[in-house]
């Protein structure tokens, strides 16, 4: 059987050339005579992974030098805990929630401190984003949280204006960290799970502005101080050394494709093909408003809910999987991010015309 | 090149059968057409990944119907605050320090919670453990804390029966689980990081009692909660899917070694060959008092330290690696897990003879 098109929402498609490239050297990486899993990480080998990593990622996103970059574990899950833990100082943060992700951030950080909602569209499903004049800043906040894209409520944070606030600004990125150009020195702290646009599951990316750095109380677990592991290089214990590789390998594909700027062209085209047939056909439905919509995560229902089975089960025969839509939302979601080759999007849609033609 | 022998305490090797299916199988998973990395976790087909690495583990361990088995991140430096952070309930705990990493675990207690120091054997450097006499117990510790096998010092507990404590057991055996039949049942709570004996780094182990579960405060971080990642069988959030599939193919080679009490014999001839030959010589030198010494890792240093440097370029030309002891100890360390052949140890014997010979 070919390889197929996998809509999953992440852990997700990575590229072809990456998988092929981590095959032929999985026994024997550089002639070394072993597995980049065997590796120690405390070696030259390793020590050059990690670098040329670190070093690609800061050319791609253009991070500026008062930056931290820091390959964690734990998902963006722990980072939901992680970032009041080490900024909070016995202070209150600001959270804007814009779907299912940004609220369990907003929860969690009431969790282990104290956060205030300063924002939420889940009185409108969370189809659109707040406007300036609904979000009441708090002056003294520690910081104020945002998720720039929902993957579950397919909402994505085109551009920020709205988010004037003068405290730190920190960012999940998760599902669509790496998909265009971003300006980093707009952001105190951006973090993101690997496993959509950047790796296998199990890294957690965070890149962070040195003046946040130190101020975790001294009860905080070792591992979670930002600072620590800023002073350890990631490395105050194992890191997930073959997941970092990995990424490493995607982040030398992605400047081979032309960097962020050509990835976002062709994540536009990507997305402004499925959102116009989705738009124009009689049978899908996407409720997102048009300003507000990620290219990365698409979600649509079809008008006729007893199709969902069928619709499933026929793409499937056709090579594409993965597209069934999150519960809380229902329907179908297609996660189209960078490894997504035009190609499944082109296939996905033919199809959808396709069923809509027999069943529509 | 050849694959080589890589002694490297962690980070290790990997049995090269589990490699090759994992090369084999990289793009395509079992003809589902695409890679584990690329498989969401809520599937079918991860689900009976992850159930089969478990079902394997449970008999492997021959693990208790009343202990759960959570497939975590952040290594054991993660688990020296998790532990307390879960189970200390506004109690102190009590830790044998019998190495580096036991030392480290007594710390980060002491960090997040309280926690007492009931023996140590640093005096000795480390290289025996402690009499039953030299351990005071506190009958109301919330645990006792143990590691099982020293990593850097290279001091294992062969038995467990100085450690008569009336409260929970918990233990970290990080380097040396699953290389020989453990009782668990004499513990509540045992973990250890995967790179050594399981898997990938990026992955780890906890077993623990189901009496241990739900005494975590409420502002505990919710990754951190065992109850939680109980409850979600370690899906809280993605969890290290790749890391888990590769510790799972591990599993399934050591039943086909015929389980841990073959692969106990195996190792008792590895370690029984090195230990003889350094102890025969006149060159070399282990000095942990031999009831005490590890199976997994036996530090050396040779009699004329400034023959360290050749002895080490030495063996890297006839495919030894990672050779080099831990920088508190010194010398050499060989680390001699379940997936160094003895053939491997056989050529470190043979060469650390005609080094011998030739510059002793």
């Amino acid at each position: 059987m070919e390889r197929i098109y996998n809509f999953s929402a992440g852990p997700a498609m990575l590229p072809q050339e990456v998988l092929e490239q981590a095959r032929d050297e999985l026994l024997n990486w550089h002639g070394c005579g072993m597995s980049v899993m065997e590796m120690t990480h405390r070696g030259k080998d390793f020590s050059a992974i990690i670098a040329q990593a670190e070093g690609d990622l800061r050319e791609l996103l253009n991070v500026p030098a008062n930056y931290k970059v820091l390959f964690l574990q734990g998902g963006a899950t722990m980072q939901f805990a992680q970032i009041p833990l080490n900024l909070l100082a016995g202070r209150s943060a600001d959270y804007i929630v814009t779907g299912a992700w940004s609220k369990k951030a907003f929860k969690e950080a009431n969790k282990v401190g104290s956060a205030r909602l300063v924002a939420t569209t889940e009185a409108s499903n969370f189809t659109r984003l707040p406007q300036k004049a609904e979000i009441s800043f708090d002056p003294d906040a520690a910081y104020l949280h945002v998720c720039t894209n929902e993957t579950v409520h397919g909402v994505e944070m085109h551009d920020i204006s709205a988010l004037e606030a003068s405290v730190p600004l920190v960012a999940d990125m998760s599902s669509h960290i790496l998909s265009r150009p971003v300006d980093i020195s707009q952001y105190n702290l951006v973090y993101g799970g690997a496993q959509k646009n950047i790796g296998p599951a199990g890294l957690t990316l965070v890149i962070v502005r040195e003046d946040l750095l130190g101020r975790a109380p001294a009860n905080i677990p070792t591992m979670l101080d930002y600072a620590v592991q800023a002073e350890n290089g990631s490395m105050l214990n194992t890191p997930p050394t073959y997941s970092i590789y990995i990424a490493g390998l995607v982040f030398q594909w992605l400047k081979k494709q032309g960097g962020l700027a050509a990835m976002e062209q062709t994540n536009i085209a990507k997305a402004k093909l499925l959102y116009e047939t989705i738009d124009t056909s009689c049978l899908y439905h996407n409720p997102v408003e048009p300003a507000c919509r990620s290219r990365m995560n698409i979600p649509f229902t079809l008008n006729k809910p007893e199709l969902d089975e069928s619709f499933i089960a026929e793409a499937k025969k056709q090579g594409i999987v993965s597209i069934k839509g999150h519960k809380m939302v229902g329907g179908m979601r297609a996660s189209i991010y960078n490894a997504m080759p035009l190609e499944g999007v082109q296939a996905l849609v033919s199809f959808m015309q396709d069923f809509e033609n027999q069943y529509g």
